[in-house]
């Protein structure tokens, strides 16, 4: 049996947070909060399991869900989606992507992905019979170089994938970039996909750039979010993708076959949750800035240095001043002696740029498992 | 834009339900049961929900729900899959068949498939760039001719599809199937992908013919099961597949990067459910056995013509006495005019027999509901 995916092993992030629970160390690194979901939402959910949702959703998600998320869509970014034909209900974000690539890229079509990515997007590019095509962000800001992008995007260029707030690094494209973009994809046929996830987690007072503010990118573009990310419940696996009309109805013949519909109780709770406690995703970005604020605080008492985080839960370190360490090497050195897990920056790239020493710490966590990794760390 | 997936429209089993709704008929359509999960079940997803574990699982799966699905496929089946190299817990059965073709079908690659079929089958083996190649089943009894599809194979065939309990009909595989299949696979690389969600659900003393009963047929397949048809919850979109180490490495490569891993709270469920109350699905077989004898004495009433059930919960009727109507039609007339949802079977055909006056009747549904249904079939 020869593999499909000659470059894929086990996730990164499953082979760390092993390597964690191994060593008993203060897992920091995967992304996932260690706090509860809201109980309005625990609640709903038991009040769904107990009156009769749990067989099969409609494939797009429940009508409600969908309303639910084409009203806040318009309280959020001044623009309301068709809750019918252009909002599905997918099994996390995640799925949507994969679903998004595989509605639109075909044997021999090339998909633009910016370095540091996600990891799920190569595979998916892959599967589809796609090439990715690497541009690199800046390695210190993450910020995009458009003219490299535009350098990259060639007569096969199907996609191109951005992501803002950005995993790993927390940087936010701009509204600046916003008008680059469009102009970039003015006359050409390309299909945006933007993987926003971290939407409502953004600092500083800044606005989050979300396609779906934008009528010239949000017309060709597949945009996907995730209630894991908002609601403290990465494990239940619930998010949507906005599209117009056509995108839809070709991401839906994939999601369709690929899984059907997603955990019906769930989604009456979500919308239940949405609709009643909007001050939970208004407020979200002042309940991680006041962890980010204070974790970075601690940093400072460490010789790690930590880098600007404009959004999501991410904070990234330079270890120069520590290691010479490789990051994949500094991290599971992290890991075993220190007692603390992080997550390299290189599994993020296509080609890691030489020398880089950085590293990710997730700090969704509570105050108390963020001071005891900062005890440990302080020992470095 | 262009489809890639220029066959698929909106799956049947939606839009008949959809036409079910519109105009209030009694919904025998698509597959669930209009009952209430196991209480004991709703108990423990509650617990799980309130405990902490609303964050990701290990993509395969909670290791004590692989456990719980190793120990039950030994107690039932004679043999113990390895909980860590072979069971990966998915977003339901369709998910799993969705990831073993991806895992294995390349461009150009064929796929036989029985036909009449589950119509996930054929979009994901188009979705991989395979060409699916199908052999009728025996349009009354709908079992296999084996010899037809030994023509079927040729040197591009990669996998072979079976489905037993069969949907739509309930046929069931033999064991003389299973010797014929292993000696027709043997010194051939196909790999065998069995659908085997009805597992549990068999009539007349019969046994299911697993594959995993099989050493020659396991080592070389995909089996697939699902907990929604099992635990009366479509909806919570829980399935397994079980494979031997090296093609689960190669699904778990596509599992990961799809949905990465499944809702959380109900495996720790499923992991409880599986060990505490075995007796839930050895007794499942007999639960619907009542059903359906209930069900097809009460058809005799009427002017179709139950044909024999072996297993699952589906009911086919010939409605040839009724009307000349091909069964798109009759189904959709059935709805619209007598109030009764039923299935058409051409959808599961890539060529559906021509004459052929077939429909599909769901009985996993509670006494009032068959016998509102009856009472207006008897108007036929
Ligand atoms: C699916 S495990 C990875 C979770 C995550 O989003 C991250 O750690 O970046
Ligand atoms: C996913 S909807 C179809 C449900 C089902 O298994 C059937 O009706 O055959």
């Amino acid at each position: 049996l020869q593999t499909k995916l000659p470059k894929v092993g086990t996730t990164i992030f499953a082979v760390m947070s092993q390597l964690a629970s191994e060593h008993g160390a203060v897992n920091l690194g995967q992304g996932f909060p260690d706090f509860a979901p809201p109980s309005r939402l625990l609640d709903a959910v038991e009040r769904a399991l107990r009156s009769g949702h749990n067989q099969y959703a409609p494939m797009t998600g429940i009508p409600a869900l969908r309303q639910a998320i084409a009203a806040k869509t318009e309280r959020v970014y001044g623009h309301r989606p068709d809750a019918d034909a252009e909002i599905t209900v997918t099994s996390g974000a995640t799925e949507a992507i994969f679903d998004a690539v595989h509605a639109v890229v075909r044997a021999g079509d090339e998909v633009v992905v910016l370095d540091p990515a996600y990891d799920c997007y190569d595979p998916a590019i892959e599967l589809a019979g796609g090439r990715a095509v690497h541009v690199p962000l800046d390695p210190r800001t993450f910020a995009p170089d458009w003219e490299r992008v535009r350098q990259a995007i060639g007569p096969r260029t199907r996609m191109l994938m951005i992501n803002s707030p950005h995993n790993p690094s927390g940087a936010m494209l701009t509204a600046a970039d916003m008008a680059t973009l469009a102009a970039l994809l003015r006359d050409t046929d390309i299909v945006l996909l933007s993987d926003e996830v971290y939407e409502h987690i953004v600092f500083d007072g800044a606005r989050h750039e979300s396609v779906l503010r934008y009528p010239e990118l949000r017309e060709r573009a597949y945009v996907v979010s995730s209630f894991g990310k908002t609601y403290h419940c990465t494990g239940w696996k619930i998010g949507y993708c906005v599209a117009p009309p056509a995108l839809s109805a070709e991401f839906r013949k994939v999601h369709q076959y690929n899984v059907f519909c997603t955990f019906n109780p769930a989604q009456h709770a979500f919308a239940e949750m949405i609709e009643a406690e909007p001050e939970h995703y208004e407020q979200l970005g002042a309940f991680y800035e006041e962890k980010r604020d204070r974790f970075r605080e601690q940093l400072l008492q460490t010789r790690l240095e930590p880098l600007p985080v404009p959004g999501g839960y991410f904070q990234l370190v330079d270890y120069s001043a520590v290691s010479d360490l490789d990051d994949n090497a500094f991290c599971r050195w992290l890991t075993i002696e220190h007692g603390v897990c992080a997550i390299p920056l290189s599994p993020f790239y296509d080609a890691p740029p030489p020398g880089q020493r950085l590293a990710r710490l997730c700090f969704a966590k509570n105050p108390e498992t963020l001071d005891a990794a900062i005890s440990r760390l302080q020992k470095l």
